[in-house]
């Protein structure tokens, strides 16, 4: 239906962000203010600046009495709802196609363009509460089968409803980000008492985080499954940071704390439902036959491939050396939804639903470390030789995300973090 | 240390709210804007007003630059640090202490101060992040019997770690807000399949809500024990309401979810640490001795006495029938901030840590019907005769909480909501 785009900016060959894309970010020049941003190629393009300059003139957004992008983030144009969010994405999208006003416009383009290069990314929004499910089956039947056997490896209620937690949002970074090795505490199973120690099974988990757009529901008033997606804004790459050793000791019986909240990371570039609307694929159907407020009429998700990388400090370039997807869900993002708000939970735009470490069907689809070396058995060995069971000091885990190639791929970008040494323990005695 | 200091404004005996007490709230006229308040007596007074009048002219507030009650909550002030709230809580006490300046200022006092049965609550901040502990013994040991009897009753990381899990901040309300009766999964035992229901086991928690104020620590850096103090800037009562069917389905192994999300409610004034500081009392030693960054110089809480309320639709006169004391913890405040923050999560002024459900030794002491009815095996006989294993539609459950008494009593107000019968089932069919 969509007329084909061609845009007047240069998009190199294998770019994340072609003109099919638009996704919505936040960055800053050097010693700048932040601004909302989208990217085309190596284009980043303020948004506060084309709003200032009255480019989003649309039949919405003319209705509006006041700005949506002066507030340094994207929380107001996330607060909105998905006619606004396509109006302002066609226009960008007609704005910087070749033949329109601003091409030759050189005066206005110096306005609104820096290059990537002299740029930063910020988080995209201020996140209001962030909530991480567990949703790939692929994953939650290896961690199970890793702790309790193949036999029990999924929890009788994994097949009824989408487990998941409420998490931290303070800790979740953007791209780039240095992680600190965390202290905790920890108990092996073979040890008479518990220590306090630094992590000594640091590990990354490969998701999805689903941006939480649109007006909240009221307290007390579920949001209906076939209608959840009108809430999602669209997705960033999210690395859950976790720390196994102190999670196994803390999590019983209320779940994760302490092994969760030191740091998440999410990609810096929110990629919209539109976008990735020509990948949306068809989830297997669901048996045990979901409950009615988990029932949809079209239970999808999209084809988004996924990649980990890793280097060290011995060998700094990234190697690739697992690929999952997103299509590897079993709860699909409308699902979590409906299940966050059933009992009346109010959702809220700025909100963070992570999709739970999505692995594929073998060995290299493995999300996490824990998975991959099979609880610390098998290692990871590199092409350089060197070895991981977990992530050591100086380690880069980088994660990418896309779909589709060439003039129709829409990227997100990446998700890297580098491994700080943990603090002396001498900081704990002052 | 301080001298004898006497209200001019009526305080009723047995008020919560003397001069001594000074606490934090969010008030509004009927249609005005909400402003932040103190109360005192009966009078709820304006802190914006005051601030604009520049009646906040101590040395310290004299170097801000910019209005601290200026927003319509306490967020600001609360991210001060314990000079700034101590210095404006001693000149509120002295203006409003006989012989001030103000007692004669008909027109100034007209300005800030509205009789608190023309005033309405909000919540008192906008809160950050809402994290739950789960720190009485009592409770924990009651609530551990019933599941895995009394041999087993304790999990083993219990005595080692304040044992926490992240909650959800959108769905917390202030006092007197109607609390719907949610939907969710729930299996009992002896079903085969889990079924989609309204709520048969509706519980509450009384609480005390920790508000978290002061600059936050940065990423990876956690908050020293002896230090923990400074991030406190007073308390709540806080009603965590439970839907204890959907909590046994779901909380396998991630932890509570929808059964705490629907809604948890707070009394509306934040009591200082410096009101409570007459009424701090030691807490006993620990055994085991806590690990360096749990290890307190001084392991106290407060001699805060706790009661639970009930009315029901036929009897509606609250009837109090339980009474429990925050002195009933195991695990400090301070030492749930220290362990929140161990793995390096930055705490940002503003969150809310909920102390979980205190219980005293008596059966009058449990802190939520699970416990009192013994998992619904013993009811609650009110005077009326009525019987409660779970909460039903129309009751009225109400916290109050208080230390010392007549002109020294400092009190908190109440916590009350009201049940309303859950969604029709059509719902969810839309
Ligand atoms: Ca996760
Ligand atoms: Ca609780
Ligand atoms: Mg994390
Ligand atoms: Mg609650
Ligand atoms: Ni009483």
């Amino acid at each position: 239906m969509q007329q084909e785009i061609q845009a007047f900016l240069l998009v190199p060959k294998d770019s994340d962000f072609t003109i099919k894309n638009i996704p919505f970010g936040v960055a800053s020049k050097a010693d700048g203010l932040p601004f909302p941003a989208t990217i085309i190629g190596d284009s980043v393009i303020n948004l506060a600046k084309l709003e200032e300059l009255g480019y989003f003139n649309g039949p919405l957004f003319s209705t509006l009495g006041s700005k949506v992008f002066d507030n340094g983030n994207l929380n107001k144009f996330v607060s909105l709802s998905r006619p606004y969010w396509k109006e302002v994405r066609s226009q960008i999208q007609s704005l910087f196609s070749t033949g329109s006003q601003l091409e030759n416009n050189k005066e206005v383009l110096a306005q609104v363009i820096t290059p990537v290069q002299d740029t930063k990314n910020h988080l995209p929004i201020t996140i209001g509460e962030y909530t991480d499910f567990y949703s790939s089956k692929n994953h939650a039947f290896n961690m199970g089968s890793i702790i309790r056997g193949p036999d029990n490896a999924m929890q009788p209620n994994w097949y009824h409803l989408p487990v998941g937690y409420h998490g931290r949002r303070s800790s979740i970074v953007v791209d780039g980000t240095d992680i600190r090795r965390p202290w905790g505490q920890v108990k092996a199973p073979t040890a008479e008492k518990p220590s306090f120690t630094k992590c000594k099974r640091l590990d990354y988990e490969l998701e999805i985080g689903a941006v939480i757009g649109g007006a909240p529901n009221n307290l007390g008033e579920p949001i209906r499954v076939n209608q959840a997606e009108d809430r999602v804004f669209g997705f960033v790459i999210l690395n859950d940071w976790s720390a196994r050793d102190v999670q196994v000791w803390e999590y019983v019986p209320l779940g994760p704390f302490g092994a969760k909240n030191f740091a998440s990371t999410i990609s810096p570039w929110i990629v919209t439902i539109e976008a990735l609307e020509p990948f949306r694929i068809q989830l297997p159907e669901q048996d045990p036959e979901p409950f009615v407020y988990l029932k949809e009429k079209n239970h999808t998700s999209f084809d988004i491939n996924l990649e980990v990388l890793i280097g060290t400090e011995k060998t700094p370039e990234l190697e690739h050396f697992t690929t999952s997807n997103f299509k590897y869900m079993y709860w699909s993002v409308n699902q979590q939804i409906a299940h966050h708000s059933v009992t009346g939970c109010n959702i809220q735009p700025g909100d963070l639903f992570g999709s739970g470490t999505i692995s594929g069907t073998t060995k290299d689809g493995r999300g996490c470390l824990m998975e991959y070396t099979w609880n610390g058995k098998e290692p990871l060995v590199l092409k350089s030789g060197e070895q991981r069971l977990f992530l050591e000091d100086g380690d880069v885990l980088e994660m990418r995300g896309f779909a589709g190639e060439g003039e129709n791929r829409v990227g997100f970008g990446r998700c890297k973090g580098k491994i700080l040494p943990a603090l002396d323990e001498n900081y704990f005695q002052q």
